[in-house]
Order: C-alpha cells, then sequence, then structure tokens
C-alpha cells in the first residue's frame, strides 16, 4: 500500500475573521485543502497558509466552491456547468500562485461544501469538477467518494479519482455520511475514531451506525486519504489519535498519492 | 527600434454586463490588458477574452486593480502594501490559467485605474506592485509611465518597466495626462491621434496642450507601447488611423518586448 | 374593474455599468420593479431610479432577489428559509429609504428571476417571500402568478397577492410561460402584444402557443398588472402599443391597487 | 445632566464567521453601535442583533461603513461624495427594518473604523456623513467628536452631532487617539479605565499620555456618550467596572439623548 494521507480543510477565514491558528492541524496532517477566495479565503490568508503547508511538507489541495462567502459555500447554486468549469479554474489559478511561491505547488482539488454534495450526484456540476481538472491538468488528482457521480465521471475522463473517508463522521448503510442532524453523525472521541480509521485503513471498510460493515474504498481500489474536518470539536486531539494509531499498526500515512 | 506595441483595455464586464464585442479593437491592437475579476471580469469573461486575445496572436497583460466591483477599480484605497501584494499575485494566477488554456500566457502586467494613478506617486503601492512582479516572475515586463514612483522603483528592484503613452488623451507640459474634466483631455480625431502616434514613435516625445514639445519616452530610452482606451468614442476607427500611419511610416507593429 | 397596472424591470445596473436610459420605458408603464442592490442596483442607481419612477408617478416595487450579483439572480440558491427572510427584509428596507426620499414608498413586493420562478413551486422560499411581506408590512401587495406556491401561501397568511401576466411571452397550455428556448417564448410585435393584453385585461385569459385559451387572472378574480420586459428588443415601441390599445378599449391604466 | 451613554460595537460577523455572544457586552452598555452590512454584518446577524438590544432596552444605533468586507471598513476609500451619501442611507434603511422589527428604530449614526476616522478632517467625506443624516432624519442624533470636521459641518446643517470619548484608549495632547502602535494606546486595566470615565463625566476632560487635562467635551457642552471598543481584551469586566463607578459617583447611565 501506498502513503495513506490524512486531509483537513485550512484558511478558511475572510478578511478580519481570519482561521484561527492551524499549526497544530497542520503539524499532524500531510494534505491541506486550502481555501480558494470563493467560500473563504483571501489573498494574504492564501498566502500564509500555503506557506505554513509547504513549510511542514504538507501537500496543497486546491478546495474549490461555488462563489458564495456570505453562505460558506455551503448552499447548492445553479450555475451553469460552463461557468462553473470556469469558476473552478479562476480558483486554481489562483492558489497556485501562492502555492509555487511556497516552494510547492497545487497537488490536488478538492470540492467543498455544497458543491461536494452536489458532486455526488449531479451530472452537470459532477461534469465541471472533471472538466476543470481536465484543462488543468489531467493528472490533477481528485479527492472524492468512489460511486458517486464525480468519481464515474472521472474514470471516464481518463482523470484520477482519488478515495477519502470522513474519521470524525458517522456513516450509514449506504455509506454515506449520516446527516449533521441525525444522532450518530460526528465521532468526537480519539480513541473510537483511531479505531475507524484502523478499520478503514486495514479494509477499506468502515463499521456503519446499524453495525453493519460498509465498504468507503473503490470496487477494486484503496483509500488514498482520511479527512478530518478542521471544526470537529477536539480536532487536534483526535487527528493525533488516529496518526498515532496508524502509525503504530504500520500504515504509512504521509501525502502518498496526492504529491 | 523593435517592434512598437498598442494596447488597450479589454474584459471589462461583469456577470450580465458583459463587455461590448471587442473582436474589431482585438484585430487592430497587438496586446490586450485583460480585467482579472477585481475591478471587472468574472471567469468566463476571463476565459472568453483569452481566448479571443490569442486567436489573434495578440499578447495578454494582466490587468490588476485594488479590489473594488462596486467602483470599477477607479477610487483611491488604502489598502495596506503587504495586502495589495497578495491581492495583485492572486489576480495574475487567475488570469495565467485562462492565457495557457488559449494556448498564450500573461505576458506582461498593467495596473488599472486607480491603482495606475497611484503607482505614479504612492510609494508604498508603487513597490507593491514591483514586489508582486518580483514574486511572479522578475522577467514580466511592467507596463507605466517613465519618472513615476512606479518605474522607478521597478528599475531598483531589476525589473522590466516598459513605456506607454496614451494616443487618445492630451498631455500638460509636465507630460502627465490632462485631467478628463479639463479641455483637450480627450483626442478622438483619427487623424490627429495618427499625427500624434507617429511623433510618439519617431521622437518619443508628444505635443503638449500649450505645444510644447514634451519628452513621454524613458530617459534615454525607447517607448514600448501606444494605449488606446477601448471606451474612447470611435476606438476603433482612431486605431485603425494610427496603426495605418504607423505602418506606412515604416513603424513595426507588434507585441514586441511584451511577448 | 380598477386601474390596470403596467410594470418593468428597472434599475437593473451595477457601478460602471449602468442600466440603459429607462426614461422612455418609465413615460408609459406606471410601477417600475426596483433592483435593490442583490441582484443589482447599487445605492446611485437605486436613488436615481426612484427619483425618476416618483417623479412620473409610477409606482415603486421592491424587486428582491437571491444574493447573486455574478449570476444576476438568475441562479437558483438552496438558501435556508429564515435567511432568505432577512435578505429580502434588508433590501425592502434600503429601497425603502430612497422611495421616501423621492416623495414615494414601496407599494409592492415582487421577486427576481430564480427567485420568482423558485416561488412558484418551492415551499419553503414561497414561504420566505410571504413570511417577509408580513413582517414588513402584510398589507404590501406581493405582484405573482395565481395558482403558484406564494400565490397559495400568501392567501392562507392573510396577504394581498395580485396577479400579473406578461404581454411580451408566450404561454403554454398550463398558463405557464415558454421557456425562452423553445418557438413562440417571445412577444416582440407591438400589434399582436397589443391584441394579447386587451384579450388579458378584458378576459383574465390569454390565447397559448397551441391556440386554446388559458385563465391566467386569479379564479374568481381580476388581473391587477401586466408586465413587460425591459430587455425585450423593442419593449418602449411595444409597450406604447399595449398602453394606446388598453386606453382606446376603456381600460384605466395606472398603479391601481399598487399604490 | 443627561444620562450618559455607553456605547459599543455589535454585529461585526459575517456569514459563518459570526459574531462572538455579545450578550454579556449588551447587558452593560446602553447603545449598541451595529454594523449594517458594508464592513460586516449580513441580514441575518442585523437581525440577531437588533433583537438582542432592544430586548435590553439598548438603543440601536446604524454603524455605517465603507463598503469593504474585506478590509473590515479600516480602509480610507476615495469614494465620490455623492456616492457616500447613497451608500450610508442605503445601510440606515436596511438596518431600520430590523430594528422596528425589534420593536425598536434606528437612534442614531455612528461611523466605523476609515469612515470614522476620515470624517474628522476629510470635508467631503464629514459632509457626506451629514447630509446623509440630513436626508435620513435631520433630527438623527450623530456620534462623534467635537472639533473635527463633521462636527463643525453638523452644527452648520443643523443637526445634532452628540460626543462620545473612549475609555480603553489614551488620548494624546491635542486629544487624539494614541496610534494603536504606539505605548499608552490601550486603557486594559477596569480601575484605570473607571477612574477615567469619572473624570470623562465629571469634568469632560481626560488625562494625556503625557498627563496634561485635555478637553474632549464639546466647546461649552457634555459628554453624551463613552465608548468601549469590543474587542479590547476584557472589555466586558473593564465596561463592567466603568459602569458600576459611574452609577456609585451618581452619574446617570442610560441611552440619554440617543433614543
Amino acid at each position: 500500500m501506498t502513503a495513506l494521507a490524512i486531509n483537513t480543510d485550512v484558511g478558511e477565514g475572510f478578511g478580519v475573521w481570519g482561521p484561527a491558528d492551524e499549526g497544530e492541524l497542520l503539524d499532524l496532517v500531510t494534505a491541506a485543502n486550502v481555501a480558494c477566495g470563493f467560500h473563504a479565503g483571501d489573498p494574504d490568508i492564501l498566502r500564509r497558509t500555503c506557506e505554513a503547508s509547504a513549510a511542514r511538507g504538507v501537500a496543497i489541495g486546491a478546495q474549490v466552491s461555488y462563489r458564495d462567502l456570505a453562505g460558506f459555500g455551503r448552499r447548492f447554486i445553479e450555475v451553469p456547468k460552463a461557468t462553473l468549469v470556469n469558476e473552478l479554474l479562476y480558483q486554481i489559478g489562483a492558489l497556485e500562485v501562492f502555492a509555487r511561491l511556497a516552494g510547492s505547488r497545487v497537488s490536488y482539488l478538492k470540492a467543498h461544501g455544497a458543491l461536494y454534495n452536489a458532486a455526488a450526484h449531479h451530472p452537470g456540476h459532477a461534469a465541471a469538477i472533471v472538466e476543470a481538472v481536465t484543462l488543468y491538468d489531467r493528472e490533477l488528482p481528485l479527492l472524492c467518494q468512489p460511486r458517486t457521480a464525480v468519481w464515474e465521471r472521472a474514470i471516464e475522463a481518463g482523470c484520477r479519482p482519488l478515495a477519502e473517508a470522513f474519521i470524525d463522521r458517522g456513516y450509514t448503510d449506504e455509506g454515506l455520511l449520516v446527516p449533521r442532524s441525525e444522532p450518530g453523525a460526528l465521532i468526537t472521541d480519539p480513541a473510537e475514531a483511531a479505531d475507524r480509521a484502523l478499520e478503514m485503513a486495514r479494509t477499506g471498510t468502515v463499521t456503519s451506525v446499524s453495525g453493519r460493515t460498509v465498504r468507503i474504498a473503490p470496487d477494486g481500489g484503496e483509500l488514498a486519504a482520511l479527512c478530518v474536518h478542521s471544526d470537529t470539536p477536539g480536532a487536534v486531539a483526535l487527528t493525533a489519535a488516529v496518526r498515532t494509531a496508524l502509525v503504530s499498526a504500520g500504515v504509512t500515512v504521509g501525502a502518498g498519492v496526492l504529491l
């Protein structure tokens, strides 16, 4: 198995509403999903976040979003496909400057918020993400979930979809995330998260809220990354526990195929 | 003498307020100052404008601005220098994607509106422009006016400032543009513009509103570009007359040192 | 019958992208749907548009929208209902200042673009519009189409929905607008528009693209307004023909129940 | 002496970057400077903040700003005077809706950040503030500092400028605030703040950083309000100490002339 990445969202402030100090979390993860200015992030924050990531050897990913500062990219917007393609390219390009300046580069793409969710089932927006990757650099890894619209589209287009799973979220029997409004949605106990991460890394499966074993790795493939939400309570302690557990169990943790 | 460029502002719409058809003007100029989204321009417009420019072999320049859609970048904003540097880098990076996609690249930088004016005398903002260029690519030409703060700063920093003059504007005895509110500010007669362009190209001087001969080329150097404002009434006819006059007089018109 | 209003969208520019001169159209209509800044309109434009409307005795309506300058309010946004209520109130309040300053007031509310369309079938957004009206002033007329979600919700809430029909658009057999991408979507012939307006005013019906007579007035009620899109080619001539035809036929044209 | 108000800035978040819980501070102050959406504040926040203020009998003031979310209104923008007037009216109108909905109303106006500073010396922007007040409601109190451009302009225009002083900031011998970058700029000790507040309330003077007694009340008039910055470290404890000291000394603390 290649190295397993641990990724998290960073740089999600705007202007005076800067992000919290993300140094501790960046010390633990291996891939940083950097906000590009459309749901969060301004040029100062992009630069600082890229520098903080690159200084730690953390891979920089473009965390692209609908154009929606007021809603933090959490609302679906019925933007035309062609416009969405261009909006994504714009964001990647803006981030690339700061990644390069920090001695790194944009190593992967990951959709944010409502766009991430829409990409799982909305044909047009899934296709827009894949088209943006194709136009920018067909080799750029696309972090997403297997068996979704965007995953299938990426395969068809000859792109490189990479699978991720969430160590701080509960899963349904269908392999979907339990909605945040329902019981079992959030995993905040470090020991529990560590156990789940080990299960994910070793077997490509997760135990669902109803106790079933559900596959989250791609069919015939492996997980490339585990994701922890930076705003999950106790995210640092949880990530530390997960990383320690993985390393102790002999799992190689690194930026892996994202770099 | 190397080729003299003719540059103009393009892509200055936003959303439904698209720019007018710029094809005729793009057929005549050799360098396009493309708005990058901070005073005008959205990702769709950036892409279309880059494609239209590249298809004609017109050099693409990053027309960077203060962050000011509501004011079209025409109002001075006392933004901190460090923030301005990052805002300019963000804009260049976003445009670069579309320039590359169109088979071209960002070939030069030119400040827009209030930033262009501030760069002439505001030490911090002049330095910010030069720092952005230095960080992005020290070889990137910077289109501006000689004997201004930004010009001097660029020389000090080892950058490549290139001189431009305006064929549709009157000049004062000090070599400054006549304010738009005063008589003689605008040149709209094609024949007059052609005569002035010839004078500029041959001698590096212009005849001021008071009849004096004023140097507009750099000390000991040449003009690299003539600028025509795309919103000057009759800009197409005026540019055609200028181009014909220059070519007839044996001046090489092209993207020149901008490419 | 009370006076029939003719309404149109105005003030839909932003910053340097000002709206075209709307004086001729304002001379013909009796109600102005003024953009409030969320899809178009800035404070300068709001003020000028209110002054131009009030000076002609034209009723001022708040043309409220999703927060979407980049998309001109034409894209559906899945904004939470509670947030939408507050966004609508914000827009009404901002416009009210300029309406009062011009010696008038906000006399009615009309949703714009994607919000207008969503209001017809999206329960949450229909309810948000009605809640905003209720909170602002339950007596404020709400211009919309009968037999839609927002119409029914307004009735339930004890508000005052008023019915409008479109004189420059074709209708389906179901009483819906023919999509702009299909034949028969647009009526641009002044004589035809005048005939249709007369039919609408007299009978509350319209002849559909398939030749059927379709009711567009509310069940047991009357049309309060006819709408003409200000961006329909020849909108001024078309509106003049409609107004002349209505007046000649004895229909009272005025702001009517909107004031 | 009429009641002395204690005012503070509230509602200065945006979208997901909500303001901290302001309940404790609102329990202590008598006037809330509510951000109106141009430097901070969105419709949801405006509503919640007005409700929280009105529920405590705290007067609601319109804290108006340059249009500058990215810079939190802290950067001077050379906006034309006429545009600034309209931008201020827009903000007041938007806030008024939520103040009324909460059973209160906009009781005064106070400029924010760079606009507050500009108003002290920039004739055009000082005049714009006064013109906005005059157009909205000439009786609306305008919270500012005496002997500044905006104060003088307000007097000339027949408006009601009211004087405030800052209990958490040091003063120069000229009666100006010590710049934040210099020693003595910030007062964070509750006992010291209480002593200064008492001096201000009783004598209309403050002891400057050099030990001089400097007048901060208007010539021949009184202070109407003391201001505490909500982001000063320990603002709640400091405000509590100030309020207790004032009340113990027999000073009436209330919304006073602001209501």
